[in-house]
Formats: structure tokens, sequence, C-alpha cells
């Protein structure tokens, strides 16, 4: 997963480009970088890190200009090396462009191998990079004419913002996989801003305009808004984003989040209703759907398990076996509260099963009688080709488990999904707004190619 | 505030403290240390940083031995220097010792100008460092016997875990200002554990044992428990600790935070009712009590706010005057679920109020019709000079303003906070178990000397 | 200027490729870098710096393989970036590549602006780059071939090492601008290896086989050596190398340097003898050439300046006006020594001139009666394209000013180059082997097309 | 070893130290600190590394005031640690103070015991506390009082300067082991500095007032200079700083330290001539003397052995033995210059004897067909205990060999070392300047008492 943010035409591009790649951290945890322009010269800074490690005051200083782009990134496709940090920078005839991508696109390795026989040298992993050596081959004049045209060519989920010296262009593929707002400057009408997600403007006080549409090449310049089209295909939003990606605050495609998440949680309510004495959520993705749940069911709320916030990348797990030792490194059970009590635990999905098994242990631990697991989603049971780092069928619990057999792994008393209809009604999925379900149903919109052959070159440290 | 902990007889007594650490990071973010004892000799990691970062699998390796004592530190005392990272440590006639100190003492100052009269040189700006050169002058032969006669001398509050050759000891002041808590490991009764809150204990799977008492100065060594009493005060532990410092899942004194921290919700629900849609806490520390609140009132629970975990240290304040910006880089108001809405917002505490104003203002921008706030304690009208760090009294806005004062300057139509007797009532207060409310009544147990003349040497840097 | 390193057929290629660079890091110390090929895998680290600092035991076990190159850098072309340091790596069709280079190519921006025109998208800054550009647009299906068409379409200054599956090459520009020697371990005749200068040899047990001649692409795989050539130039071995560049231990084109300086001296002496009282390097560089100028002369050699060795790139110039203040960071006279005597300042060339004029009038302050400078070079008038970092000819101080004007510029009372001719009976020039004198002469043996537009890309920092 | 470094009355007292430092950098490459005091506070930076790496500008920047002291540090007593880092400072009675100290206390140990007992805690491995721990118990009101009665209290080596609210303090132990110089800048009298060696005067232009006396304390401050003396012992200085230590250009005691190395380079020709083609010395400190040689003997003087003068610290030793490896790294013989010759090779001294054994084999390897050794001091055979770092008696060649053995064990055709009497000669010593030469003759101008007990804390990392 990955946040892309976008801006033209403000004094402080880059340090606005910063703020909202702060409110989109949750999207991509491994680098982050901004790429500003300033008269047709672009700079960038992009290092591996969090945002807020990432830039120090003298390097958002570097970044002149009045328009942006940047991006955080959590690596789905290219390894987590340097040189494939985002936003990607070219130097194509024409100027040069800086491009942020979140999505995956499945014909990568395909048109890779094609554009290396015609002698094309790549520098980074990234599929994303197969768009910049697709445009540096067009032989159409201007720049977005000749992304248009590369566009054509590849498949799959991308939510682009491109960066040149002719302005900011957003981009989202035809079948909207991923979100990409439009907004504006609340006190600067002039001021357009482009982001994976709303939560982004409300830091820097932006309004939505609108979504970017699937397949709309939208590009913002000096004489404003000007759109093209892909050939439309179905809609298919990611519903994954609605049930853990996107932050709950966040309004992806005239969705508020935090709404149908609350519904996820009635929804489950009501199809998988249990006697218990405490609805408790598995912070923090699980606190929206837990509310629902308890609202409808008019069982008590309790947040039985508080997070740790200061979770490192490297812990160091001692030699002595610790019960449940990795997940108490993020939650502890309140001790009291769950002991001697039937608990309905909500969470908002499964992958693996190895945290729910642990949590679940963990509770009945802590003196709860019956431990009755809800979750928030259908079972997941396809990975993900278009941009969600999912792990491998063979790895997905669901793929090759009952529901019984699920409660019995996670030995918990019992175990419900929420359906793929409760899931659609929630979601508010219609005829004209059908999401990708990929994950819950194997139902592909579209085929992924997987990559043949290995790379060549391994970068110990850059 | 600081963190403490100690652990006696176990093989990995470093990975097993710096777990504990990692529980209590959230009452010290600057610095964190461990020393280790190995057949006397003792080891030490002490470094500016979160435990995560400090830390490495390498230098936990380099800390042998079978116990240890180590440190969060948040500065109260002494500045924000490496020199005065704990554990400090000491070569004292009879061997080395490690001293891990919670608390702040109020006649250090006039101790360390008699120490330094007599020849003493300090080595850090800190308060703990008159314990050590106390105990360094002391003319009994056992350290212990040492350490009883210092902290007859010092006046304050503390709580201490010190290591020696001799073994671990963990001592709290007469008043018993700070928590301090006995464990031991649940599969090794003979491994004994120490620390400030007991959510340090439950991730390393000991169990709380009690309370080290106000006063007592507690032994561990091969032969067991030993106690020795200081002459017994008054019992008064900080309040502060049950409505915002202590985690909610830990248990103090043998009152569990969580359950004390509701009650003090419901109170405030019983005490200042008002007519609403909405109750939405402000997180973190404002989610247990507005879940009493809401229970009480009946008035349904919203996570209204949503909080960005991502909040780095040095962040950027854009020129462009950004509305309510510093509050929203780490909480952002879900959009639709306020606008038109009677919301009573539920937050523990008001110090400076220049936050609450905020957010205030900015649940008004999502188009809130009424705000109320409620305040899960008292007014805050008095500094606090036995540990937590808060302004002077000028800078606490409730020690100069009336209720009403306070509503307007934060622009709320609305603000109550929990009343003294509704507070003690709702913290189980009692004649035999009265707290240190300084902070709410000016109360003071011992009186605070200032410190006189000013230190002469500053480090650029080590 | 930089140095190139390669080893074929050695199980320990990146070590003995590190040890190589460290015996080159006189050709620059601005960034370094190993490439290891390992079953058609190459491994890299690169990194700014000196190689003791770029490479840890760590990194160098990360770089598997019994083949490898190297190279230490002192950017000429291209900026000061990460991206720009050597060995490039590139996957092409057919494999992966890295290449190393020294030396300068003229037509790289005309071939650059070509590749781009044609779709090429350049990740360096450096003109070495366009060789990997021109092997990725070639037809033919071996590596080596396509670098043999792409040599034949750059011109300019380049001695190559590059590594691929196939084996190493090693090549030389038709004129042999810059030195490239081959090497083969003393204990194992079947491990060969590539470097500058021989003085790398030294280091690793290597001994000299034969210089790679000039236009020769020499190859080197299982099967031995192979040997391709371009349509041969005359020879122009940079003259300067000898002057200055050089290390004196090594041996260029059958060359003994230290045996060219020291006549070089002698000639001087034999040139521009003067009544005097000490002959006084300046160090390093003027030593040997002191040398045979005392001895040619008979006027005692002293070491009448000495040299501090922990020169830092960073300096803090002080407000208070030093006098000779940068070049007494380096050097400061012997005190005594000078006083009241007539010295002979014998240095290798004059580029600038600030730093001799602060030499002479710090030997001055000493208490010298008379000072003259002697220059075991002629006057420098034109600036190099062939890899040498020399100013522009205005920033020349002998290319736009008398001996004489020199002489009072520098406040010397004397001031004598070598005639061209000394230098090049000095340094064995015949009719078959006439070095490139263009710095001396301005007789550019190969027209420089100068860049034309400018970059549009610019990295804070990566 | 170390150097010291004190300015007095200048506005950029920082600035001029740390270029003081740069200066004494060959003294101390372990760590360097500057203190500087404005208005009573002392300020300091002090840091593991070079004096070009621990300053920036701005930490320059943040040591304000008019005086300064300075120290670089190469361990001898005390670990290689932060904490120990100089210069030292203390808050003591009367005000703080920082203490910089070139040398080695004898009785270190037993005072430390002393002042422990009493219940002094040292933050420090460092001998040079004792001196901070005994002025801080001293009774007298005035802190040069407190100074002069703890000098009377300790014994061995000590070059000091101090620096406290009442000026710049300068004190030389009563054998005058190590030097210590008086001067003042040029252009302003009235601004004093003192320094272990001239050399650091000549880079700020400064000129030598003379040097600090045997015994003598001298206080600069705003009334000027004022003298206290110790009981005056006989003059021992270090005759082992004129024949390495010091830099060449230094002039120590009122002796030019170049000129005495030469005079020992002719002393040796006379004592121990031999028929041969070349005189060729380990550079960088056999320079001078092998000058001396050459122009006594009339054998041509050769730069035989080229330096690297890129050797860091941590260098890879590859499996594959390779000959001379280490020796190597720095040294490496000019080819041809040595084939076929009788050369005699000059160096300073033989400590342990390895690297001269690796230098005359690769002298052998490069074809030399004699190698007579010539050492320009008698052999070392006693450790030092007054601040050299030498190593232990068994481990000095010379200790426990005689010549024969010395020069089988070092494959070298001959080894004759400068005698006694000839190095006195050299070195000008007399009745009234008689040096230490306990390295060379055993005999001890003071005894050392070693240490008792072991030190019980240990740092792993700061």
């Amino acid at each position: 997963m990955c946040g892309v943010f976008g801006i033209f035409n403000h004094p402080e591009a880059a340090n606005l480009s910063y703020l909202g790649l702060h409110a989109l951290q949750h999207r991509g945890q491994e680098s982050a970088g901004v790429v500003s322009s300033e008269e047709g010269t672009l700079h960038a800074v992009r290092k591996m890190g969090l945002v807020a490690d990432v830039f120090s005051v003298d390097q958002l200083r570097g970044l002149p200009g009045t328009s942006a782009v940047g991006h955080v990134r959590y690596s789905t496709a290219g390894g987590s090396l340097p040189k494939n940090i985002q936003p990607l920078t070219a130097e194509l005839r024409g100027g040069a462009v800086a491009l942020a991508h979140n999505g995956n696109l499945v014909n990568a390795e395909v048109l890779r191998a094609e554009l290396e026989e015609e002698g094309a040298i790549f520098s980074s992993n990234s599929d994303t990079e197969v768009i910049l050596q697709l445009m540096a081959r067009g032989r159409e004049p201007a720049l977005i004419d000749r992304l248009v045209a590369a566009l054509a060519r590849v498949e799959g989920a991308y939510s682009l913002v491109m960066l040149s010296a002719d302005g900011l262009i957003a981009a989202r593929d035809p079948h909207g996989f991923r979100p990409l707002v439009l907004g504006r400057l609340r006190r600067d009408h002039s001021c357009y801003v482009v982001a994976s997600e709303t939560c982004a403007f409300d830091l820097i006080d932006a309004e939505r305009v609108r979504d970017v549409h699937p397949g709309e090449i939208l590009r913002i310049d000096a004489n404003g808004l000007h759109s093209e089209h892909l050939p439309r295909s179905r809609w298919r939003f990611c519903v994954f984003e609605h049930v853990y990606f996107a932050r709950p605050d966040s309004v992806l495609d005239g969705r508020a989040v935090y709404e149908l998440r609350a519904a996820m949680g009635e929804a489950l309510a009501r199809e998988a209703p249990v006697d218990a004495d405490l609805v408790v959520p598995v912070p923090d993705s699980g606190v929206v759907p837990a509310l629902g749940y308890a609202r409808r069911s008019g069982i008590p709320f309790e947040m039985g398990l508080i997070r740790n916030h200061y979770v490192g990348r490297t812990f160091i797990e001692p030699q002595s076996s610790i019960r449940h030792f990795g997940v108490k490194l993020k939650l502890n059970p309140v001790p009291g509260l769950l002991a001697g009590k039937r608990v309905i635990v909500v969470d908002d999905s499964i992958v693996r099963g190895t945290t729910s098994r642990k949590i679940v242990k963990m509770i009945r631990a802590a003196g709860a009688k019956e431990i009755h697991l809800r979750i928030a989603s259908p079972p997941v049971i396809s990975p993900c080709y278009y941009g969600i780092d999912t792990p491998t069928r063979a790895e997905l619990l669901a793929s090759s488990h009952t529901q019984a057999e699920i409660a019995r792994y996670l030995t918990a008393d019992s175990v419900v999904y929420l359906s793929r209809e409760g899931l659609a009604r929630a979601a508010q999925a219609s005829v004209d707004y059908p999401y990708c379900t990929a994950c819950f149903t194997g139902d592909y919109p579209i085929r992924f190619t997987p990559p043949t052959g290995r790379r060549q070159l391994r970068l110990v440290e850059f």
C-alpha cells in the first residue's frame, strides 16, 4: 500500500506536501519522498523512514517551487531499496517528470521485458518505472499525451500524481481500484490538491471537490482543470479500503469510511448475535465496527485491550518463552474487566490468523469465560494483485479452513465472519458501484501476469 | 515523570528489563537505560531515545548477569542531557551501585549545596544523585544501611530501584506519592520484579504480589525479601496517576486504573448532565471516562476524533496559517459524524487550555451545533513538585479563571469539571487512603524548597 | 580523477578489490564502490566517503563471488551525488553489467541528448552512463560486441573495467590518456587483476603483466585473455600523471614514476640553477623532484615544511585574520631551519597560484632571506578535458601572466618552470610515445564538445 | 599521550583552541574536547574522534567566552570511554573548573582509593579526576590554592591547563616530564596561550614566550601572569618526545626538535657507518634522522618507501595470506629503486619489532641486496609510566634480546642502535638538563604504584 499527494499553485507546496503525507502515513511507513517543481527544475528529497524523520526543516527549504508531489510507501512491487523510493523522477525528452503511484500494475513484468529488449535501462525494481519508460519512448510531443499512451498499455491498479514543467497530473485506472480525491484550499480556490484520502485535506485546510474518476487523466495547470478519459471499465473500488486500510475520518468515492465501518459492525450484530456481557474491539481497526456491534446488540462496549503506541521495528524476543509474546508488545488486556465475562471480540478481518489466535488466548488467560470472535468482513481467501500486501493463498487461514476449523484453531468459542452480502449492503455497493472483492471472493477484475526470471542486481546498501 | 523497573534472579535479566521498560514507555520517552549486574560488576547501556531505539540486540547481549534495573525518563529535575540519563551509577566504598528513580526530591538543591561545600563533585544535574552522594559519605558498612540513612535526609517523592552486588533494593517515600509494585514471574516464583506499574508485569508473564509500601525499603537477595521502614507518614498517592498518567490496564495500590477512570466519567455524568446527541472522547486519555459518561447518561458514544499515531517530535509549521494546526497533526474529526450535532466532549484534564481550545474550535468547524466540554477531574490550579512536569501556576488556565471564563476562552457552550468530592469518591479515597491532590487543591503534603543559584556547567553536546 | 580496479577468479574478489581501492585512494576521495559477481548476479556496495569508511566487514561479506570491479571517484563529470557513485550497474538484455570508468568522454552530452531523444532514461549525471545506454540499444547478441560498438561511438578518455556474467573486461581509449595495467597474483597466475596503477598490485601481492594497450578491449574469462582493438590513434598518455597525479611507487606504461619525477627535478636544476643554501620541497608532491634538484645542484635537501596529515574537510576559518591561514592547516615551516637562508622551494606544478603565494609568504615570515621557486613542470595554461579536474583557463595563473609577473604575484625572488623540452626528456617522450601535454601547451588531441542546456533534476539528499 | 591547549583573553577563544588542537592532533587521535568560559559559566564540547570531526561550526558557536582549554587524547590511564574525554569539568565550591592533562600520575590509584573511602564518587576512570576530587575537598578559599595543595599530593607526570572563573592556570610537574609552552598572539600581546608544543602557536600566529617551568603553577588572569612553585625536583624532560613523539617543527624546552633529530641521525652515521648505496627512511618519523645520516655519511638519500596517507582504523585482513600485509597498508617500496642495492634503513626507534620485521622483509622482497637497519635512539627496554603508551616489558623486543638476536629476528643484515651517550649528546643533555631516559635505561625518576583491585562499572555504550 502507498499514499500519494499532489499540490498545484501554493508558495509552500513542499511544506503542505509534507503535512499531507503525514496524514497519509498509515498508508506506508517504509519510505517517504517529496519532489517540488520550480521553473522547470525538479527538486527531490526521498528517504527510508517515517515522514517526520525523513524531512528536516533544511531539507524542506531545499524544495522550492509552487507545485509538488509526494509519496509514502509500503513496498508491494519492488524490494525495500533506496532506489525504489518514490516519487520516481526522470529526465525525458520534453522535460523532467516526477511520478508517485499507489497500486500495482499486473503486466509490469511483461512490459519491462519488452522494454529491456528494446534497450531500456531500468533504474529501479518498481513497476511504476514502466510508465516512465513507456513515456520516454513515446513520440507524442506533449508529455500528457505520452502519459495517456503509456497508460493505455499498462493494466492493473494505479492512482497516480505526476509533476512536470507543465503542471500537475492526476490519473486513476479505469476500474478505480485505489482512491484518489481532488480538493482545493479553503482560503485559495486556485490552489488544487490531490490525495489518496480526504484526511490529508483536513490537515491543510483543504476541502474535497470530488473524486478523480476511474479512467480519468486530470491535468491541473495555470489554465485550470482539464480531463481526458481512458476507455471506461466497470467501477471496482477496493472494498478492503473501507474494511481496514483507509483512515476512519476519510471520505472515499463519496462514502464516509467511519459510517460504513460502523454499519459493518451493525450488520455483523444482526447476522451473528450472541448472548454476552461485553463487546471488546481489537484496537484500532476493530473500534468502529465494535461500536456498531455494541449499539445494535445493546451489549456494553469496553476498551478491554489497551494498545501500546510505542511499538518499534526490531524487538528482541527473549529465550524465556513468554506467553503470547508478540501480541503483548502491542496489546494488553485490562485486568479485572474481562474476568468471568462472556466477551465478544470484534476485529476488522483475519489474514493469517496467528495474531488472532494469540489475542484469543490472551483474553482467555485474562479470565474470560467465553470468547466469541466477530469479524466485520468475510473470510479473506485470495491474494490481492492490485496494491495490497497480502500473503500467498496458502498462508491465508480462510483459504483452506472452514469456520469451525478456524474457531478451533483460534481457540475461540465461536468465530463468525460478516457475510459477503452483509458487507455489500454495509458498504453501499450497487449495480452502478460494485466493489472489487477479489480478496473475499477470488473474483478478479483483471488477470495478473506473474513475473518470469529473476533480477540480477542486488544492492547491499547504497 | 519516569518509569522504573528491577529484576532479580533471572538468566535474561537485561532482556526482561528491556521489555518491562517498553511497557512503561508512556511514563517517559526522552531516554532509557538498563544496568545489569554480573558477579559484582555493573554493565550499563543508557541513551537518549525510545526503548526500541536505544537497545540493539548486540547491546542487550553486552548486559550479562541475572539482576538488572532500568529506567525511562521524561526530565523533570535535571536538564535533557546524556549525563542525566538513569539509572545513575557510581562506585562507592563497598561496591558499585545503580539507581533508578521516579519522583522528585524537594530538598535536593539544599542538600547538594551542603554536599558540594563538603567537597562532593556531582556528575549530573539530577536530584537523584544526591542520594548517591549521601550514601558515598555514609559510614555504615552495609550499602543498604547507608541507603536508609540517606533516605532519612531526603524529602519528596521517590520510588526507587537500586542494584548492587548484594541484590536489588526497592524503596518508596513515606507518603507513597509515586507507584511501585512488587511481582514475580509466574513460571519461577524465585524471580522477583519491581515496576512502576503492573502493565510491565503483564508483558513478561509476571504476576503482582503486592505494592511496595510507603516508607518501605525492600531488599531482595538470595535469602528472599527483607523490609525496613522509614518513619511512616500519611499515605498520599498521586491521584493524577489515576486521572491521566498511568496506563488504563495497570493496577496501582490495589486499584484498577480503568475502573476508577470509568467511575470518574460516570460521576461526571451524574454531576454535569447535559442534553446532547453524542459523547466524544479526546483520545486516548479521554476514552475510558467518556465510556463511563456515555454509559451513565445513555447518550451514544462515538470515536468522533481520530488520532494520528505517527506524530514525531519536530514538525514544521508552515507559514500559511492553517486552522488548528498543532492539534490537527494529532487529531482529526470524523466528517459527517459531528455536523449538526450537540456534542459532549470528554477529556481527562485541562492544563494550559491551549489544546482544548483548538479541539473545541476544530469540532465547531466540523459542524457541531453545541459543544459541551466535560473534564473528568477538577481544575488544575497548582504546580506539582513531586515528579509530574506541570507548568508554573501562572500558566495553569484554572489558577486564575472561573469556569465561565474558561468556557468563554475555550469557545465551548459549556465546560464542567468533576468536583473534588466526585473525584475522591470515584478514586475510592478514604481516611486510610487519602490522595495527594495538590495539583487540584494546592494542599501540599511537603514544602518544596526552590533552588538557589545557577549551575555553571553547560554541555553543548557530549 | 578516478581509480579503477578489477579482479577475476579469486575466492576473495571483493576483499582484494577493497584493498586495491585503498592503494588507489589518492586518485579519488569522494566515493568508493565495489560490485562483485556470483553466478550471474551482481552485488553492489557504493557510498560517499573514503574506502576505509565505506566498507564494513559485514558489507564485504555481502559481496560474494570470484570476480569484482571497484572504483574510487573524485567527480569530474556528474555532480557529487549518490546516484553517480561508480561502478554503475544496469540490467541489460543479456544480463547485468557493472562499469567503472576513469577519464572523461568529450562527446557525452551530444550522445546523451540523442539517446534521450530516442527514449533513454538516464539514472545518473555521469558521462559513463552513455556507454551503458549505447550498449542497451545495441543489437549484437554478445555484451562484449555491444561494448565494442558503443566505444566506437564515444570520444575522449577512458580506462574502463566492466563486469558481467561472461567475465571481466578492461578497455582503454585509442589515445591511452589514462593508465590501465594488467597484473596477476604471484601465488595464482590464473587470477588476473586490472588497476589504474601498479601500486594497487603491490598491496595484494600481484605482479604487473603489461599495460592494457591504447584501443585494446581485453576480455578475461575462464578461457584466458582475449583482445580486440579499436582503430588505433596516436599514443597520448597524460604527462600530468607523471608530474603530479600518480603515486611515486607506481609504474605507468612501463615508466617508473619516481624515476621520472626525480629526473624532472634534475632537469630543473640544470635549466634553472641558483646560488642558495637549502632545497626545500613542498610536501608531498614536491619531495621527489626536490631530491633530484638537490642531488644535481649539490645544495643540501631539508624537509623545511612539515605536513599535518590530519587535515579534514570542513575547517572553520576564524574571524581573526591569521596569516597564511589556509596553507598553515596543512604545512608549517620548521623554525630556525629557514631563518637567514637562501631557500630553493621545489613544487611539482602551479595551478591557480593562491597556495604557492601563501607558501612563499609563510617561508618569508619564517626568516628566509631569499626564496627561489622552482617548478618541476611547465606553466599550466589550458584546462584538461580528459579527466583531470583543472579550473577554467581564466583561473590558471600562467594562462595570462609572464613568469616575471608570476614571481611578483607569488612574492618570490625568482620563479622558474621546467621547460617543455626538459619535461619531455625527463618523461622519456619519443616519437613513438608522445604524451598528451594539452594542459601545458593547449595542443588538444581531441576536441571537446561543451554541454548544452541544463539538467532539470536536483536531489537535495537521497 | 595527549595534547593540551589553553587560551586567555581572545574573542574567538574556542575557535583558536580548535585550531591549536588540530596542530596537536599527532599527540592524540582518540577524542577531542574544548571547554570555554563566559562570565563564570563553562561550556563544553567533547567527543570521540579527530578534531576535524568532533567540532562543527554550530558547536564552536556554542562555546562563547574569551578563555578556553582544549585536549586531544590517546588514552593511557582510563579506558576508551566518553566519560573519560577531557577536559574534565566539575562544579566545585567556589565555581566550576575544567581541567586538561597530559601525563600520567603514578599514585592515582592509591589516592583514588583513599578518596572513595572518604565518600568521593568518581565520574571517570581517569587519573586526572583525582586532582579535581582533591581540590573539591580542599579548604582553601581560592581555587588556585586548592590546586597547589592537590598537586602537592600527586606524583608523576603532568602538564596541565585549568580553566575557572578566575582565569587560566598552567602547571607542570616538578620533573617537567612532559612539555608545556607559554606563548602570546603576535597581534595582541595581552592574549596568552599555553600548549604542549610550539607547532600549535604557529598555526594561530602566536609566538613562544617561554616554557612553563618544572614545578611552576602559572596563573593568567586580568592582572597578567603570576607564578607559584612546587618544591623543585631535578629536571627530567622526556627524551622520547625528541626521538619520536613531538612534531619536528616544534621547539620544546628551548630545543628545536628537527635539529636534535637530525643530530641523532648524524651521530648514528658516526657510530654505525656501513658501506651502502642508499639511505632510506621509514616515513614519517625516520625522515629527519635519515637526512642527518645521509648528510654525514655522504650516501644518497631516497624516499624508497611511500606512505599511504589514507590508512583508516578498521581494515579487513583477507584470508589469503598477503605478504607483509599490515605494513603494506601504510608503506610501499618504490619499485626499481631498491633492486640490487645495499640499503641503509633509518627509523627513530623499535618497540615490539613486528613492524620493523615486516619492513625489512618488504624491502628484501623489493630486491635489496643488503639491508642495514639504523635506529636513531637506543634500545627500548623498559615501559614508560609517565604518559607514553608503551607495551609491557615482556613485549619490548630489546628487553630480552641482544642486537645480534634482534638483527636475526628482523632478518636484517645488520641492526645498530644509537648509543645512550650518542643520544645524550645529540639531544644536548647536560648536568643542568638531564632527560628522563627510563624507557632506554630503566632508570625511573619516580616509582610507580600499580593499581589494586578492579573497577566495577562498565559502560557498553553511552
